[in-house]
């Protein structure tokens, strides 16, 4: 292809973070391009996806992956255009997403790629089509199971994925109510998205504004940030409620337990008295529903059922501002980086 | 039927405790018989179960059943003779599990009364065969779903409840690691129950201990203690655990939330990272399981595959002491007040 670069940017993890990641955590190199070998290809990235889990590969100790190693490149999803293949299935310049991480140019066996079919905006293969899409389709309706006239409360409600989530349960003839950070949000997904109410996570009183927008109580939380907004559900959740739970995003920068006291029986005894399920789910484990999740999507895209909205980063150079930016709620909208056209 | 006495002693709730109850928070009266009207019965306590929930139930407030009323009798549930009927499908003299609560005699309109078939001991219809045998049977097999060669830790291990998960799990191939309330309950609970392995809950290392008794982690833990055992028990969860959680007899006596600091980001962040189920549970909601239930936990018994032990109080007047003792983890087995012969 003609646009192959003479060098591999890359950005690694310079330091592992004590709380919020700095600039300093990070550092930008360039190395010589990777040469794919036997049953190799050649992925070349035009978008890569910033997304919350990131800031978790960059502690030490043990996750659901393992971490970024000091001095390897930051992981993450990619749009990429296959650049040379020695691998009998892909073909130079078929698009696929691929794990080839915060940099230029990556190797691949083949065995991380999906190829990308037709799409209007190829950067939707890492949102509303791809892993932030399949998991509010999984969180939303494989654990969650709304059931029509039911209360749903999204918690980062105009985000990659409470934004659809919540027109999902829309769709699923739910009350929807979105907790989200700001006036701006808050009239972007109750005037765009169609949610029923929206609040801002940062009002003092959030829990009295919470329970005056849920008269019946909460069936469905779908929480991916705990703290404050935990805390505000916890009272108001219903008997038989459900918590499909894919994200903490208020904790991931601690580096020390809260101050007290300890709220853990405060949760674990409402869990008990009113029978709620609290289930704890990653995306990679689901990966069997993505075709359903596909048709579905797709179609209620097409039909109009399901908006959305990208907040574009450009240049690879600047992906460790996203990440810091993401991690506050700067970000309206799923988050990627052009990296390059395709 | 002879034994009817002149009048009927019950227990009501005299005070609403702070923290642990105390003999001051019950009181003996005497009251007149009641009178059955069209359509009811008359019942006779024999047996009067005592369970640790009842401490809820002393509280104001909301919980999964209205609190007991200040100078109400304390609600529990009886083994009963049938001692007048007005209701066309019971016939006094028979016997029945009821709602008669803390005192010698009861009314009943017949909806709540359960009758007991052929049992070598009136008292197992509250304890194996009754309430903590369905909540267990429900708790480990349906939410808890074990599979073979998979390690289960039970809390309170030679309860009414746990004694028995311990037993199924053992049924079903399962690793089980008890944990109780000192030497000689951990003895019973290997020696006569049949599990690998019993820590004390006392103990200032039990999470090294459990560390040590769990080589593979832990795939289903069951829930009905919290505090200090919930705490050793998080940091070994396997990917994919899943916690039946049936009570938190460790919190039930706060008044105040425990001091910092506050550990609920470390339970939802291992909740999450391991992809883990918590489903908390009430026994009542699950009344359809009971056939099942109690064909497979007879046969079990009849097999001698399970066993079980009973912690035996003499005379109603006893029932505060019980209860106290219950709370502290005194007991051996499952609790039973021994209220009158049949």
């Amino acid at each position: 292809m003609t646009q192959t670069r003479a060098h591999n940017r890359r950005i690694v993890l310079a330091r592992r973070p004590r709380g919020a990641p700095s600039a300093e955590d990070f550092r930008l190199e360039s190395v010589p391009l990777p040469v794919p070998g036997p049953g190799e290809v050649l992925l070349r990235t035009v978008y890569l996806s910033l997304d919350p889990y990131m800031r978790g590969r960059m502690n030490e100790g043990p996750s659901y992956a393992p971490p970024v190693a000091l001095g390897a490149p930051m992981t993450g999803q990619t749009v990429s255009i296959v650049e040379q293949s020695h691998h009998p299935k892909f073909q130079a310049g078929e698009r696929v997403c691929a794990e080839v991480g915060w940099q230029d140019y990556g190797l691949s066996d083949g065995r991380d790629l999906l190829r990308i079919g037709a799409m209007p905006h190829l950067a939707d293969a890492l949102g509303v089509l791809g892993m932030p899409g399949l998991t509010a389709y999984v969180g939303l309706l494989d654990i969650g199971q709304p059931q029509s006239g039911e209360t749903v409360v999204v918690a980062a409600a105009t985000g990659a994925v409470g934004s659809l989530v919540g027109q999902m349960a829309k769709i699923r003839g739910c009350r929807v109510v979105g907790v989200a950070g700001g006036a701006e949000k808050c009239a972007f997904a109750v005037g765009t998205l169609g949610f029923d109410a929206c609040l801002d996570h940062r009002a003092p009183d959030l829990p009295q504004q919470l329970k005056g927008a849920v008269p019946d109580g909460i069936d469905v939380y779908f929480e991916s940030v705990g703290g404050a907004v935990l805390a505000a559900v916890v009272p108001l959740l219903n008997v038989g409620a459900r918590i499909p739970l894919c994200g903490l995003i208020a904790w991931y920068n601690l580096d020390k337990l809260p101050a007290g006291p300890d709220r853990t029986p405060q949760l674990l005894v409402t869990l008990l008295r009113n029978r709620v399920k609290l289930q704890g789910f990653i995306v990679f484990d689901h990966y069997d529903r993505r075709s359903a999740f596909l048709k579905d999507m797709e179609g209620w895209v097409k039909a109009g059922k399901v908006k959305y909205r990208e907040h574009t980063i450009e240049g690879l150079e600047h992906a460790p501002q996203g990440l810091m930016g993401l991690l506050q709620g700067d970000n309206f909208g799923k988050v990627v980086v052009h990296v390059a056209d395709p």
